[in-house]
């Protein structure tokens, strides 16, 4: 269903509007009316006549609309208890109504009676196509046709980001938040339960508003990942999406489950397919409310140079500042001391100055209170200066407190992002140039074309290696040991114990290396056999031996599959160091050659890859074939829930896969 | 000199006051009088009889003192204009005056004629013994004896922290935040140029306070790192200090030289200074900041158990919180979320049930604003708890804007540390956990002992092997190759050519293994002698070979040597990762075999060396005492530069140096 009418309705039905100013269908009413809302304004109750001085109807069949069509333009706002609701959505349906807002709670988050109604709930909006918020959240706001269809009061000039919220507290923290700072939202969207409308929903939506500077979310689960990566990929196309994903501990992930009675995914799934979305990721609330103050300067849109450049009357600052903008990987491009004794004067001269050379698009503004430091009137001269150059970035923060914080005050109402510590703007900076540098070369998620295979029956050794053959990822030969045959193979052989009790080889001490003759192979398996003799009773444990691969990288390759994002991909350092250094890197499975190569790229390893300092070059090419070989495998086999290679050898002249480990 | 009168003096002359209130010297006798500080206060100016309503004099010489004994007890505070201060501290010294603090500029910092100046100001100080705090600086608030001896306003109410500050900024910065949030600290001191009186000095003078808890110093530069180790290490035994160090960048430090005129030192060898000495990492102003709030509250000193308990409103700033503790490695002892709608009540009624327990010592009070949300007297009743269990250590953060800002003011206002976001709390808790955690293993500091040896003449190979196995630390076998004489080694052999032309020898290709017959041998020598001919006309460079260790891990071992903290020993992970990983640990050459194995176990690789996961055991005793055995090496060898072992082979049973590099 199309959200039109649902964010731009023609006419509200407050349901559960009141006398009572305590109640919060009536604080919606006051909202809705108090931010100027051009259509029609019904309070729906069922015994009172008139309240906030209109008429009220006793319910949705009672409002003066007469036709159907105008109905289906109507957004009702439930906020009556729980029991009651249901009914009333049916009865709305019935009329044509389409959009509701539930503003109540008492559904999945409370108990099993909730849940059973939510469920109905999802059922009835399938049924009849409808359009709900929540249940269980503080409503939305759209500033550009001046509905504030929330219990929290907003400000009501139309702002340039669209903020959504999974949950009501945060949400509700935002709007407290931006009320001080005295700026104002494009939407506030509360998200609730998500029994019906969910991110992708709203993401669709708001494609293509071109009066939105940024989207930020704070998302406790993303149900659907391919989805969300379709469409927050279209998005950050055009303009930044920010997300902010609780959950991203093990604990914190066992609290979210409790909290919102959804999984939380795979944090490091959830993380692949953001960032594969070309989303900026969000570390936290203080990163989040950064963000959002530093888009307040709609000239973060400007092209042309990145360094950052940065006037201060404190030497000690602009060291610190420097430190940060090096620790973010930024360039500096130059530091302006204009010493302790700098009165607004002298800021205005330096910003005359920089400011209509053409190399300078970026400056960071510092200033400290010392004896001849005139907050007030530097902000006055900084705001005079960003409405005289509305496309340079112009960025602030002012050190200190009791001195500074009436002039901070004055940016914050001249839309100028002001922060209280450099490293702070820095590193919001940061976020902003990463994104302006990724969104060019960002690819539009498309669910990879699968091609469907048999499906794996088991996970035999021997088996699993044939698979990745079967994608045409090389395998070291690898043959079955049996006492009675010599061995096929030539040179110093490895060999090692397989099968279900044998999935960790190495701390089993179940791997005998350097084995250079039939009769030093024949000795191992015996010593092997003895060691292990109860798990070798099972015959789907068994022996195989293999050459000994030397002078190769040892890489490590692989799979798992989320239930929300689908198979991601990994690659990393194999051998010895896969657990200590932990160095891999994670993508969704619609990897390309381009895609794979980005992502070995991104290795801390690359370099040895690539040949640095006077080592070999290894085989890249093959690596980036067995990375995309690798995801088209974990596209055509569903079934796989997890797949391991490693070591993956990768030698000057092809890759081999040295084992593999399989979970269904 | 003792700083016993310096800080606690009888009397104070303010030299330059005046009845001109815009000039600093007025404003200092202003801020002394104001503050009720109890002894004389003397105005001296030349040409005013009466100032702020008291009696002026014309010179050190005119003040009502009777006594050289007098003298010396008496602050003289200096805001006159440079080029006359020398003249007045030489007539102040004449009569006994023994400490001084120098307000005006105009020194160091200001060319080669006030640099000048600064030479004659310290040699002054040298010859007479005196005290001097600054030039070029804020000057020093003693809370305890009521003297604010600056040009900046602060509270009265003695605090529990001392600040020092290099940069008269950021004094001034923290100071007037200090006044916003309504808080106090016992000492605050602005360092300036440091041309007498350094951090050492009044960490000297800190030493045993017991009204301090905490001490932050703000350092562009650390002159004696030796000395500041000392007396940071003791002080750090019993109450945090807290180091924040500008120039950890090559920009910022670049920046700070120009600022300062000082060079910064090498970054990584005041980091490992810093830690060494116990003190309390700071990255930046924002953690500066916090730490202060932190130790707002005196109940950070409770002993027992250290896991966060949190209570909060609203599940998802829990589930944002969680996952903070959990990546700053903290332990979470239970999260309570009293539901959206819970009103101050409920959160003193869960106060009330936790603060009782005993297993329960530190809790974090999150609150999002919400309608049924009271966050005033949530504050109050926080405020409440935490004075009837004054041992409890509580924190709290507020999310929002608008509807909290009240409240934090209430809680600045009773000194509970309050944080804008849960992310600060947690983390600034975690630094105070570590040094909770680390200052009784702390062990003082003290100069090692050192045995001097008869120094290193030149940079040869075989040399400075040899230098290496006086110090017992073992190397391979190398022989000096020549094509005359037979091999006197067996086995795979490694062939290098060594000399001033080969410090880079992968890189140049100089390096050949897998030798395993003389013929070899002699093959790969031809080689390298063709390829590198011009190389070979000096002497200095030849080849040698050694046999090919195989089986061990390889480690990187060595040490600079910075100007300030003397030798910095590094140990990390060798061969073809060392520059990719750059997994290193550094120490300060007073290392012994327990802090040396304190430093490897540090290493990300450390596990291997134990044996993990089926792998071999390593000597790592062996590698212990190699380390130690390179401390002594680097202290009786003052003139070697810097020293490089890679590889340093990690075998079973034995470590065996296989490189080596010098830089005298």
């Amino acid at each position: 269903m199309s959200l039109k009418y649902f964010f731009n309705p023609a006419a509200v039905a407050v349901i559960g509007a009141s006398s009572n100013r305590a109640k919060l269908g009536r604080q919606i009413l006051d909202n809705i009316i108090a931010g100027g809302f051009a259509g029609h304004v019904y309070p729906v109750n069922l015994k009172e006549k008139r309240i906030a001085g209109r008429p009220a109807y006793a319910s949705l069949t009672d409002l003066p609309v007469r036709h159907r069509a105008d109905y289906a333009k109507l957004l009702a706002v439930i906020a009556i208890p729980a029991p009651f609701i249901l009914d009333e959505i049916k009865q709305g349906a019935a009329l044509g109504v389409k959009n509701f807002i539930i503003i109540s709670a008492g559904f999945k988050e409370d108990g099993p009676e909730g849940k059973e109604r939510e469920v109905a709930l999802s059922a009835l909006a399938e049924k009849h196509h409808l359009n709900i918020l929540g249940p269980n959240c503080l409503g939305f706001i759209n500033t550009y046709c001046n509905l504030n269809a929330t219990f929290a009061a907003a400000g009501r000039e139309p702002g340039r980001i669209a903020f959504l919220s999974q949950s009501g507290a945060i949400g509700s923290a935002a709007l407290d938040w931006l009320k001080l700072k005295d700026f104002n939202l494009g939407y506030f969207i509360s998200l609730g339960n998500k029994a019906v409308l969910d991110e992708n929903d709203i993401f669709a939506h708001l494609m293509g508003d071109d009066r939105l500077d940024l989207i930020v979310a704070y998302l406790e689960e993303i149900k659907d990942g391919g989805h969300f990566m379709k469409l927050v990929s279209r998005l950050a196309k055009h303009k930044p999406v920010a997300i902010l994903k609780a959950g991203q501990s093990a604990a914190g992930s066992q609290l979210a489950l409790s909290h919102t009675g959804s999984l939380a995914g795979s944090a490091a799934a959830t993380r692949a397919g953001i960032e594969r979305a070309g989303a900026i990721w969000l570390n936290g609330l203080e990163e989040l409310f950064n963000l959002l103050m530093l888009f307040r300067r709609e000239s973060w849109q400007n092209k042309g140079r990145e360094d950052l450049y940065v006037i201060t009357n404190a030497g000690g600052v602009a060291v610190l500042t420097v430190d940060e903008i090096s620790r973010q990987g930024l360039t500096l491009g130059k530091s302006w001391d204009l010493l302790g004794d700098a009165d607004a004067g002298r800021y205005q001269a330096a910003l005359k100055k920089w400011l209509p050379d053409k190399k300078i698009n970026n400056i960071l503004v510092l200033l400290t209170p010392q004896t001849s430091t005139e907050p007030v009137k530097t902000a006055q001269a900084i705001i005079a200066a960003s409405r005289k150059y509305p496309h340079k970035f112009i960025i602030a923060s002012f050190l200190g407190g009791q001195t500074v914080y009436r002039a901070k005050d004055l940016l914050e109402k001249a839309n100028i992002p002001i922060f209280d510590y450099p490293e702070e703007a820095v590193e919001s900076f940061r976020k902003m140039i990463s994104y302006k540098n990724s969104f060019r070369h960002l690819k539009i998620y498309h669910s990879p074309a699968v091609r469907p295979a048999r499906p794996l029956r088991g996970t035999d050794y021997l088996r699993a290696l044939k698979l990745l053959a079967q994608y045409k990822i090389n395998i070291v030969p690898t043959r079955k040991y049996s006492a009675a045959r010599p061995p096929r193979l030539r040179g110093p052989l490895v060999l090692k114990a397989v099968g279900p009790d044998f999935l960790h080889k190495t701390e089993k001490k179940a791997v005998f290396t350097d084995l250079d003759s039939g009769r030093k192979l024949r000795q191992a398996a015996r010593q092997l056999l003895a060691d292990h003799k109860r798990n070798f009773r099972n015959p789907k444990n068994y022996l195989v031996y293999q050459p000994q691969i030397t002078g190769a990288q040892e890489i490590i390759l692989g799979f798992t599959r989320d239930e929300s994002f689908g198979p991601i991909i990994l690659v990393g350092l194999g051998g010895i160091y896969t657990e200590i250094f932990k160095e891999v890197r994670l993508a969704t499975a619609d990897l390309d050659e381009k895609g794979a190569l980005n992502l070995i790229s991104g290795l801390k390893n690359y370099p040895i890859l690539l040949g640095a300092r006077g080592h070999k070059k290894y085989d890249l090419k093959a690596l980036v074939r067995a990375l995309v070989n690798l995801g088209r495998l974990a596209n055509a086999h569903p079934e796989i829930k997890a797949l391991d290679i490693n070591p993956l050898f990768v030698g000057t002249e092809d890759v081999l896969a040295g084992d593999v480990r399989v979970i269904l």
